[in-house]
């Protein structure tokens, strides 16, 4: 919501800023009361726009979760480049890219959203499946022909592991790391799972 | 409830019976449902007693999550063990006492309902910031005084993780792969997180 309200300050009224604003209430509902209790009737009502609109926008329920909870076009982008670098810092990258993304409100929400909505419905579990095998299955391929679907879906388990420690369960002294020093600690293993043998 | 009736079969009724069949039913609610949703009275329905059985043996909703949802012995007693053997040993160790015990349909339901709950309740996630500190904390300082709270909660995240990945969003191939193949993909990260330097 907060987030929502900032964004209008500043920003003529319009289309697209009501169309992001929805998608900002949808997320912080979809993250806050998970998959089953975000209903249209609740986003509309936190955006303050018309039920019919989000409809309008969005189609129906699955739809609108696909959309307003893609990944942010910035860590597809990462993700995407990670092949063209050395493969001796692909750990360290990967590590950037997906905890620096964690540090933004809108990556945060929208990660901590899909966990929480993948957890408790089906729908949601089938959207976040597609993710891990897609994205992150292509960057583990483009890196290493090895296993590159078990790469991917450990590495997507810890930085869904990483994230909940950090910003939803606050256990230190994860929590109060900075940013950095988390990058620091999650890179080797990061680098172990695209590189090197799987197994001992 | 499947499991709370199939204890129930063989086995004389009684009180450990009715407060065994009870923890059995709070678990997979917890589970289930969250911890705010989760009541004494839909319990005590699950269980088929009378709701003030469930009080009189638990007493308040926070002491009953502390008390079925605490790590089942088994586990608690590998994790104590896994300073007493070879310190090249102890992330394989790690790893098939936690991957193991997740195949136990009871600590299942507790790991994935902990998880769940936390997620979604402060009082639930208090209480596994509490066992891994404690816990994991534990295992991670006798094998090794450097840094072991940090050790300890990467080595959680990515228990975390793993078990929602393989159990509850059912990310293939991780879903489908065997006990041992998934000790032996995270033994390696487990051993580094106890003893390996933390950053590189």
């Amino acid at each position: 919501m907060s987030s929502a309200k900032a964004k209008r300050t500043g920003r003529r009224p319009g289309t697209t800023a009501t169309r992001e604003e929805i998608a900002d209430a949808a997320r912080a509902l979809f993250a806050e009361e998970g998959y089953e209790r975000t209903s249209f009737r609740k986003i509309a009502a936190a955006a303050g726009v018309d039920p019919a609109l989000v409809v309008h926008f969005y189609g129906s329920k699955e739809d609108l979760f696909r959309q307003v909870m893609a990944l942010p076009p910035e860590i597809a982008d990462a993700l995407g480049r990670l092949a063209d670098g050395p493969r001796e810092t692909a750990g360290r990258r990967l590590a950037e890219a997906v905890i620096g993304a964690l540090e933004n409100p809108t990556s945060r929400t929208i990660t901590l959203g899909r966990i929480r909505c993948a957890v408790t419905h089906p729908d949601a579990a089938a959207l976040v499946r597609e993710t891990v095998t897609r994205d992150l299955g292509q960057v583990a391929a483009a890196v290493n022909d090895d296993q590159p679907d078990v790469r991917a879906v450990l590495i997507g388990a810890h930085v869904v592991g990483v994230a909940l420690a950090r910003y939803a369960v606050l256990v230190e002294p994860l929590a109060s790391m900075s940013t950095s020093e988390v990058i620091d600690v999650v890179a080797p293993t990061f680098q172990h799972y695209l590189l090197d043998p799987l197994s001992e």
